[in-house]
């Protein structure tokens, strides 16, 4: 999977801000960056009367829309999905993900703590926190950066995100569900596939595979 | 891949207003409809100041939106994506993706001929058309429909699409592109991999199977 890191804190507290700079200083650095927004609430995205509007108010459970500079999905659920699920599907060409939220997933987090908002850290007690973003002293011995210091917290999430994570080479979903891999079955398996899949006529140069199996 | 239907036909000729008329009859016949539209312009999708308008403004490529009822992704590309590699991507959980436009690709097409618009057919040499639906009379053996008998526009998609199609229970990318398979290959590679995942923890009763594997 793809590097994930993942900003939370109180409503309010100012995450969407902190990220917005952080999103500029990784882009600047040549990372491509992805984002991904939990919302506890209702979201409209799209506009009424728009064709893609018309086509979800006709029944689509999912509609699509493409053009030469960007593509648009949207998807009805019938239960929240797990952040890994739709990062996996839809935003694993991206050299880093930027979760805002999923304060309870095993993601490397940042917490901003505000005086104003909530004095007292949320995640604490969360081994993956990686830092804090404060303007007030914690008793921490997790790093702790100024609200604006945004270049400090890009290289925090190159040292601890980016550097620290070793792109699977295979990943494998059964059924809706990513399947831990040891070294051992992973390469057997890696190796048979892309061993059957480079004989196929035209794929003896094969760089990326993806393959996917409906059993009965 | 799921099965495809297009709806083509010159701008303005209505192919949105049967669209909506046929994915209403389509979802109420109980079949999970998604759709795809080509846009030849830019389109604008996200609302201004919100915070994934934000994200994508600070120059993240992706941006998504998740909450327990839908969620939304809205991605940059440098070229415009096959409709094939959006639809095995992002929609291939449907029974059937209705598209709008794409008129050169080899999907089954209903084309719309309007007098005012088009009365000259655009696809009348086209093998993949299955049908028109228009107001004028045309010299062909394929079936013509009237503009408001979506009943009968989506019987003809459930015979000649939904009904021929055969769920490929194997398909392969490879660098982006979809690879052909032989029931041999086809077959020696499912069953490979089928068994090879199946002895891992917790997969001896996968049913479906998604890899994705880098190479050097």
């Amino acid at each position: 999977m793809v590097p994930i890191v993942s900003i939370v804190g109180s409503s309010g507290s100012g995450k969407t801000t902190l990220l917005v700079k952080v999103i500029s200083e990784l882009v600047a650095r040549g990372y491509r960056v992805a984002t991904l927004k939990h919302d506890a609430h209702r979201f409209e995205i799209d506009k009424e009367g728009k064709d893609s509007w018309r086509h979800k108010q006709a029944g689509s459970c999912t509609v699509a829309i493409s053009s030469k500079e960007k593509f648009a999905v949207i998807k009805d659920v019938s239960s929240e999905w797990p952040p890994e699920r739709i990062i996996w599907s839809y935003l694993s060409d991206a050299d880093i993900v930027i979760t805002e939220g999923y304060k309870t997933s095993w993601f490397p987090k940042i917490e901003v703590v505000r005086k104003e908002h909530n004095p007292k850290p949320i995640c604490a007690k969360d081994p993956s926190l990686i830092g804090y973003v404060s303007d007030v002293s914690l008793k921490t011995k997790k790093p702790i950066y100024k609200l604006n210091d945004f270049k400090g917290i890009a290289t925090l999430i190159e040292k601890e995100v980016l550097k620290k994570h070793t792109l699977a080479e295979l990943s494998i979903i059964v059924d809706g569900a990513s399947v831990p891999l040891n070294g051992f079955s992973g390469s057997i398996i890696k190796e048979a596939v892309s061993g059957m899949v480079r004989t196929l006529k035209g794929c003896a140069g094969a760089k990326e595979i993806e393959l996917r199996i409906k059993l009965k």
